[in-house]
């Protein structure tokens, strides 16, 4: 399969700067782009690998195209409004994603009599269904995947292979579970009696909102009286931890190995850098940016970004690096201070009789 | 299903400060709780939330009661000892939990024929239960457990869906093993040769005391020569790592994304914090507490608390942290300083020769 | 079974300081051996285990040997030139492993008809194996493990229990994948339309290169155009995340916890302690070792060692660690450097006639 540069520029609605002939086969990065593909330039940042890119074509913005040639740049453009966006439709042009699967109800899923499932639903062989499972329209349950009592699925969820829906969980509409996730285990609360932990019951439960994805091996514990809710849109990486009670609010997008400590109430569109932790019972205003491995001790107003351990205000953040940087020179300079002074002590009249004496003198 | 208060004051043997009569129908949080909902109060910070909530009625010790009321309060109070004990007794009334499964030997789980299952035993669809192990009575594992050869498991034990036991993996009574959760995976240890990593095997296992529980993608790894051990009423949040060799004492309770490199020594009732971090061969005593994304380095004694990376006494982290908040300060205090110096220095006969005028004018 | 010591020694090319007719019957640590176990000593930090050990004999160097016995070791020492090695010989003598499982292909396995299946594959019960998969000789499939379509693994692969493979992923010869890895899961790409973030298709795949070991719960996502790759020999401990598009040298060692954000390159030989992140889009160069807890913020060149979040060398790492410890010695010098200059200020003729005043004495 390959096309002609001035074909995709026609559907792209994109505008060829160099040879519209060449006939590309597939697309490939920057890097490692050979004669063959298309690639795409959206950042200052890559200008340099597209000097250096081998690419048959590369899909960019006006501005962007205008300073790769004036830097010497002979690869064929493609200039189009959003890189991105275009190289994604190629993308998906020459490597279409896999169709969804036409396995319907293997017969060897496990799915109890009292589930309802809805059409079109895929259970892949070992996929488990407990009682009163209810499934929306066109969800796909993986290999092994566990869907425990009670829980319900709107339509067109994916719960990938071995994750674990434990009883009661309620996923929204498009909900997409990645493999060995487990969503609704016990909270982490205990009782402190006698010299032992004792259990706390859980019989709250977890709601994710329409359109979440929640990555590999991130688990999201059961609320103890109420829900744990991750919010519509929100986007979870993997391994990140969603401890009990939490309430995270829509669109936010944490990136891998985040946890986030009981109770904590979290607004839209916060953003969460790698690592990042937060302590319980802390309240996250919305727009807030937390940097990779942050440590959030307090409640947070709407909007700003934070950074460090405890998590400060980017600006302190900042100042406390190079602070913490410059110290050698700071106890350099107390230093010489130190000897200036001494110096100076040394010159000076430094006894009452001295001052007397200059007094007495004047 | 709906109770009056004076029902469950005299239950819980508390006493009713407000209109007894009034009927209650489920619990909820201060915040979340409606006219029909009962909630708690155990502390002070929890007394904002109190006084604005809907609740019909409030379980709280007789102290806070008498504040609350002092401050307007106006839902009717329960007075009991213990208040959260209180609560959850009622919220079991109103949530009992699921009773345990009745599905015994699930014709599809796989059983060895060399298994032993004590009586009571619920093996769900897809559970894996290899050569030789052993199960005491009442033992319940989920769809697609996998408990491998050799493994010994107590009474009255869960192991939830798709959790896995390597080979000859130890857990005594009462233990609850969460989804995905893996115990006996081989150590990491290697030998270098000839550029390259070559496996140490590892022989040893992983024994798990009575009353532990382990969360959901925690993963425990097998020891070299001995055991790694998790002492008896320890409980590990989701995605702890416990590395090969370790002894982790009894009580012990560890938040989520906690890790412990290999063969550290633990005390008893020892607390750690979310993402906290041992490294290897350490010793840490008894009773200590260990504060979220603290780094360990070095052994430490019984009882103190400490935060940091690397970890310090909380004394010392606290003079860290305040002395990096105050850098801004001291670097202006060396300036003006300095500047004080210099013109001291101006004013200053600095020669020798001005310093002999003085003298001689003495 | 036991061995005397002689017959070790010969084995092992070692020489007996001590009574060569001891009998032992196993292996064990310094700590916990008792007279019929034999331990090693391969470090001087182990010597004082060594002389409080109970062992029959310990396994050391002849340097170890000669001061364990001048400080008074009644122990009976084979002096060997690489301890742990023999220990592990040893070990293995008294404790082999597990021999390989005659399961061949479990009637229970799920195996598709496009599969191919390499001779001596052990496939357990609840095996998953997809369309068009390849495996080359006697690789093993663990109860529940999953194998999407398309996936291609070399000869002697092990994946154990309950791990995924999504589509389309292929590992190397002698493969190691623990319990609950998941290879392959979409890598976490979003575009933010119109307030929401739309999944950036993933069309890459996973490549594992051959001898590489891939930790319990470890996750590695695939990559958007082409393949996430971890080189040969790279071995990842447990609860490891590797995101999108990353590019891992060979003979890696990373430990628990470890976070390698997207489209990262690192070269050869490169280590990392527990819970280190590296953010997106660096290169990190060959032999370069991260302690645990870093956050490495920017590109690293060959061979160095690094700490600290952000990290920095190890030298400047140190020297921040003692600037933050010794900020109350730094402030109580400024304290009394500004009391001082007080005083000096004070003993001071401050006016400008005072000034005169001494000249004209003068």
């Amino acid at each position: 399969m390959s096309f002609t540069l001035d074909e995709f520029a026609q559907n792209l609605d994109g505008q060829v700067r160099g040879d519209g002939n060449l006939t590309i086969s597939d697309v490939a990065s920057l890097e490692n782009a050979t004669s063959a593909d298309i690639s795409y330039l959206d950042s200052n940042k890559q200008l340099k690998a597209a000097l250096a890119s081998s690419a048959a074509a590369i899909l960019t913005t006006a501005e962007l195209a205008e300073t790769a040639q004036k830097r010497g740049c002979q690869v064929t453009l493609i200039v189009v409004d959003q890189p991105q966006a275009a190289f994604i439709e190629v993308m998906l042009r020459f490597r279409p994603m896999p169709p969804r699967s036409t396995i319907g109800i293997s017969p060897r899923a496990i799915v109890s009599e009292t589930a309802v499932l809805g059409e079109g639903s895929n259970l892949f062989p070992n996929a488990y269904i407990g009682e009163n499972v209810t499934l929306g329209k066109n969800c796909e349950v993986g290999p092994g995947a566990v869907i425990q009592d009670g829980c319900t699925l709107g339509d067109d969820c994916i719960v990938h292979a071995n994750a674990v829906l434990y009883r009661n969980v309620t996923l929204g509409n498009r909900v997409i579970i990645h493999a060995n996730a487990v969503l609704g285990a016990d909270g982490f609360g205990y009782r402190f009696v006698n010299g032992e932990f004792i259990r706390i019951p859980h019989t709250g439960s977890v709601i994710i909102e329409d359109d979440v994805e929640i990555g590999a091996a991130t688990t999201v514990d059961r609320g103890m009286i109420g829900a744990t809710v991750i919010g519509k849109g929100t986007k979870l990486d993997n391994q990140v931890m969603i401890a009990h009670n939490c309430q995270i609010g829509k669109h936010n997008v944490y990136a891998s190995q985040v946890g986030i400590a009981g109770s904590c109430t979290i607004g839209d569109y916060v953003q969460m850098g790698g690592q990042a932790g937060i302590v319980d019972h802390v309240t996250i205003g919305t727009g807030t940016k937390i940097g990779g491995k942050a440590g959030v001790v307090s409640n947070l107003p709407d909007g700003g970004a934070y950074h460090g351990i405890p998590a400060v205000n980017e600006k302190e953040a900042i100042r406390n690096h190079f602070g913490i940087q410059r110290l050698p020179e700071l106890r350099q300079q107390v230093k010489q201070l130190s000897e200036q002074l001494a110096e100076l002590q040394q010159q000076q009249p430094t006894t009452e009789s001295d001052q007397l004496e200059i007094k007495s003198a004047a």
